[in-house]
């Protein structure tokens, strides 16, 4: 940061939730622009925020017995084409390599949009006894779709994520599988991003290209728009047929396994600004900010300041805590603007009165609220802040998704409820792909799960006014 | 592993080096063919042991200040070509994207194959201040170039790495920064890898497109080749040039800053295998190795004896060591082969007489040495093992580096060395590029590295007779 550095005020969310979003991606310092329409920079600061969530979901899947593996960047097209529904979702927004030094190529590569393709390839090599399965296989990579448009986080045209791509002996066991996975996701959202989570099952107009179902977890935004979260898919044998891979089963027949895939982003990011900033900037949910306490010392030029404060830091990160110390000579309005913006949870002010009486002053990100704690207990009090702030955040995110969730029985009601502000709309559905195209047509919204907590009950379709059961979220989505 | 998986022999190193080391890495299941030539699966075995790599540089570099980040994987035509001998040396080798979706590019695409220019492209938007410096990023990734020949870890059309890209306010501080990275790579291989390093300078012939100074760090494999297997550049401001990169320093003057770049990649592994394994497989160096201990059961259907070997993974594993059992019905001969193959440091055996006498056995991979000892104490036991295996691997490799190192005088005796069996040659260099290339020509050898302990003798050129006092490495390289 320059020393002339501004700390300008960001567009109010409530006038502009657009640019707000894209002010605080740019002043905390997460993304760049790249001289790649749609191709953004990871910064440190948002590529720590990565790390840690890497860190995190990336012992749940060892833990859960999946191994990590890398797949070649590049796809020959023919491979992309073995799998129909596949190769007709993702070819059209694929980039094309067809130059390979000096030489054309004889058969163009796509970069890999998703890997299902290859896993299949290399799968149909390995997977051929009872013995070898299932396989559960997982890649942290980057990924690149052609899109049109962009937007930090939300759209990127390269992104980072995790694939995991798994083959079963069965149906049931693939299954199981798809829903474990949908499981971690939605733990991993509710207690490290203190973001509530819809679980449900996608429409078939809405799940992944060559996939049977698709699962889904659903957050609600600050605006009230959807951010589809994390999806986990199951393919029955489709693959598997298409591929060739078959194995020697228990009885000795020969049979095509079953398979899953499931994946989170770099999107989550865009999902916890989305969730938990406000008009300062950034706020951080604590379990996976890159820094967690920043030590800021008042009248730091007084004798013993900076030492005092130095004491302090190294107290707080030897109790585990992700601690800095800001000692530069910026001012202290300089540097309580500037972390707020990035979201640090808490920040603990040391000045000479505080350490004439062995105290400092923790202050808050998400209320502002100040407290007062003896110096020597100041790591247990940030810890237990740390949690409160976990659990603030986590009750605010509910509140607004439970404010704005409302049980509607007409496509006109849904209507009314985005022309007032938004949410998400609960509904019987039919299960008629055509009430589904004019939910979307008529009331703006896209379906976006059916939850797996069905109520059971009987009503009417808002479109076509058929009796149902099914239970279903309509909403508008990133 | 399929259950009727043979334990095949591999080729003896002696009979063929190459085949023996292609053996090895699809035995013990490190890596597998994709579909595009040239280009390797990462497999689990394989990637863990990069995954153990990566933990402990990314510790290194965190301690010593270094932020990640995550750079586009496409390079614009017009950006690599900026720097004129950058440009030179890696075009001819780019895989190109010319189709985004269904639109021909207007301008095509470099699949990256180093970094510099992306980050000389993002340094000119953020450096602006002295107070902006130093920028000590570094990126994990995976890059391409479009070579024509390949072997696994080796040589990859597409190989993963880091590569730190840091930029600095004055030279000094730039190569300060050039030489502290390579040592720390030079400590990792001999900490971490048990792999004897010589630190050295690359003469202008070998070093880096673009840079004004190159170091490195040679390895000497089984087969006395050498592998480069670190290296580290100094650039001065030249791509601040190019890129027309300023900052205002602290006299308020317009100054270039002073850049570096360094990196390791996969070939570390292929390194590995060549230093330290043997005709019955891979030997893993302890600290990197993803399993520490196998856990063997013998004559495990009788009762009582699998629980004794889980008892036995539980009191390893709970003592920090990376532990496994096998406790399948594969015979005791094969599971022995098996992790043998697999180059796990300890294999811990317990069967019906050890449980009775309260012991277990453990055995060495690289001596093959037998202890049996107490199983209240065998995770003691099996820590003290992994450093003296540690060591042992060590001295072995430190032993092969010595002992095939020759101070020699003349071009024909060096000439002689390779044809005996090869080895490193250390003599006088006059500088020029015409005697370095003699060596090429009439020797088989390149230049490795001047050492940076240099003798400080005078002596004769081994090509022109001329009188010189720099001493250099040469040898046959991967």
């Amino acid at each position: 940061m320059a020393q002339d550095k501004k700390v300008e005020a960001i567009t109010a969310r409530d006038a502009d939730f657009a640019q707000w979003f894209t002010d605080v991606c740019r002043k905390a310092e997460l993304v760049d622009y790249s001289s790649i329409k749609g191709i953004f920079i990871y910064r440190p600061y948002g590529y720590a925020i990565w790390e840690n969530i890497q860190h995190i979901l990336d012992g749940m899947f060892k833990e859960t017995g999946h191994e990590n593996v890398y797949m070649p960047l590049l796809i020959p097209e023919s491979l992309l084409q073995k799998e129909k529904d596949h190769v007709e979702g993702f070819a059209p927004e694929c980039a094309w390599v067809t130059m390979g030094g000096v030489d054309q190529l004889e058969e163009r590569y796509a970069i890999r949009p998703t890997s299902e393709t290859l896993f299949c390839d290399h799968y149909k090599n390995i997977i051929h006894s009872w013995r070898d399965l299932p396989k559960l296989y997982n890649q942290w990579c980057s990924v690149l779709r052609w899109e049109k448009t962009s937007r930090p986080f939300l759209r990127h045209r390269e992104f980072l994520w995790q694939e995991g791509h798994t083959m079963h002996a069965t149906a049931e066991d693939a299954r199981e599988e798809t829903l474990r996975m949908l499981e971690i996701y939605a733990r991993f959202c509710e207690e490290y991003l203190a973001m509530p989570v819809i679980r449900g099952r996608k429409t078939d107009k809405e799940k992944f290209n060559g996939a049977e179902e698709t699962y889904t977890i659903e957050c609600m935004m600050h605006d009230r728009k959807a951010l589809q979260s994390g999806t986990s898919h199951y393919f029955g044998d489709g693959f598997a047929r298409a591929f060739d891979i078959k194995f020697t089963d228990k009885n000795n027949q020969l049979a095509y396994p079953h398979q899953t895939s499931w994946g989170v982003s770099t999107r989550l990011i865009g999902g916890i600004i989305m969730t938990h900033g406000d008009d300062n900037g950034l706020v951080l949910p604590p379990r996976i900010a890159p820094v967690q306490a920043i030590v800021v010392p008042v009248a730091q030029q007084k004798e013993g300041v900076v030492e005092a404060a130095e004491a302090l830091r190294k107290a707080l990160a030897g109790a585990g805590i992700r601690t800095k110390l800001d000692a530069t000579d910026r001012s202290l309005g300089w540097k309580c603007a500037e972390y707020e913006m990035r979201g640090v949870p808490v920040r603990v002010e040391i000045g000479p009165r505080d350490i004439a009486e062995g105290k400092c002053c923790l202050v808050r990100r998400d209320t502002g609220e100040k407290t007062s704690v003896p110096a020597a207990e100041a790591a247990d009090a940030v810890k237990s802040l740390l949690d409160d702030i976990h659990a603030n955040l986590f009750a605010m995110a509910k509140k607004n998704l439970e404010d704005n969730t409302f049980d509607l029985a007409t496509w006109e009601e849904v209507r009314d409820m985005i022309q007032r502000g938004g949410g998400f709309a609960k509904t019987k559905w039919c299960g008629a792909l055509e009430c589904e195209l004019a939910m979307k047509e008529k009331a703006g919204v896209s379906s976006r799960c059916m939850p797996f907590e069905q109520s059971g009950t009987t009503g009417k379709c808002p479109v076509c006014g058929k009796e149902c059961t099914t239970d279903i979220y309509w909403g508008v989505a990133y």
